[in-house]
């Protein structure tokens, strides 16, 4: 018989990764894929709430609104996971995030016109295994920070992504 | 009779969690919180020294006046972590920190004003198990580097946080 | 008999720190240390195969000439680990990098002169065990996004390090 404590390590680490491919899809904004790190019914709650939704299809609309015009560049990136197993198919979550967005264009849903953008917050999510597979059902997270600024308009700036070489 | 090594990754994951609250308490300014990572007669390094402390104390004096200002705001995360049990209850940690720190006011501790500052290091710490919780004893760093700069003057530059919103 | 899950857990583990190994001494510039994470055939496809090098040495080359001279400094970060074991001895990792380049000279290799260079990209790497000690075999990224902008002159702006306090 298998020690309860490795099924437990092998639970959070398989949270890990749907978190890491939730972010991973949003900054190379893979829409269809990030659909299956939800559950039908997940919530959201960015930014305390600022921008909630209910349902994974109002969720991946809101993200795609945001961020996805190939002109806007971002990275998300989740550390210092606190995850707890709150049953043998449900469990909590909490992650350190810390944001970089670039717009060089017009304003687009939170973010202003051709601006930097640099954050940092407390992600604080709900997962729930189904059929086997840990999905996100609830996610949210309260700011520490944010500062935007003008992107710099001098000629010697240079920004080249995966979608504008 | 459990696999000795299943015991060793469930401390270095314990380690790693005291590591993330005190990261967490330090950015949200929770300082009552944070005492509990020290053990009383804990002693600090910070930048090599150039910031030493003795006693848990002592620390927690020196954090606050350097970062309890609610006009400040900073992100400091830690990766890469290399934990090495030195014992049952002793144990060696190195990280990698990156740290934003942004000052829209008067000078505080090593902060300049008006500042943004950016850095990274690496951390070198020593951890001690007492009464079955993992607790910071010795933490420093060494950086490799360090730049802060003048923020931005710019009225189009937005700062948000959870003490200012 | 161990658990094979175990075994696994503490392969991932063992490829994280060749990882974590490689990524200190790049930023912290100890060239000689790093040959110890490579085969001696190891294979490099750096930003999309645009620094592709054959060999280890020939992959140490190029990296001390992008950053070996001690007025710039670097910070490699690399997060979300995806390792999958593709046998007892090889396996394949995918990590999201983040990697900010501060050059305040003349250009090298491809940074521009005075510049700060952000950066975030996903690795793709290969492992291989010899002789009980995992190494890198393979290593490359494509980048989701990369901005250089010239440094401030504003004589405000500090920069210090571990090669110029």
């Amino acid at each position: 018989v298998s020690d309860p404590r490795l099924e437990q390590l092998l639970d959070i680490e398989a949270i890990k990764q749907v978190k890491y491919r939730y972010i991973r899809c949003l900054d190379c904004k893979e829409w269809e894929e990030m659909a299956d790190c939800f559950t039908e019914d997940a919530v959201s709650a960015y930014d305390s709430g600022a921008h909630a939704a209910k349902g994974r299809d109002t969720i991946l609309g809101f993200l795609e609104d945001a961020l996805g015009r190939t002109d806007i560049v971002s990275l998300h990136q989740v550390h210092n996971p606190e995850i707890e197993l709150t049953s043998s198919t449900t469990a909590k979550g909490r992650w350190y995030l810390e944001d970089t967005v670039i717009n060089p264009g017009e304003a687009a849903a939170a973010l202003r016109a051709h601006t930097l953008l640099q954050g940092a917050a407390f992600y604080e999510d709900e997962y729930v295994k189904v059929d086997g597979q840990w999905k996100i059902c609830h996610t949210g997270y309260q700011r520490t920070w944010e500062m935007q600024e003008p992107l710099s308009d001098d000629p010697e700036r240079h920004l080249r992504s995966r979608w504008h070489p």
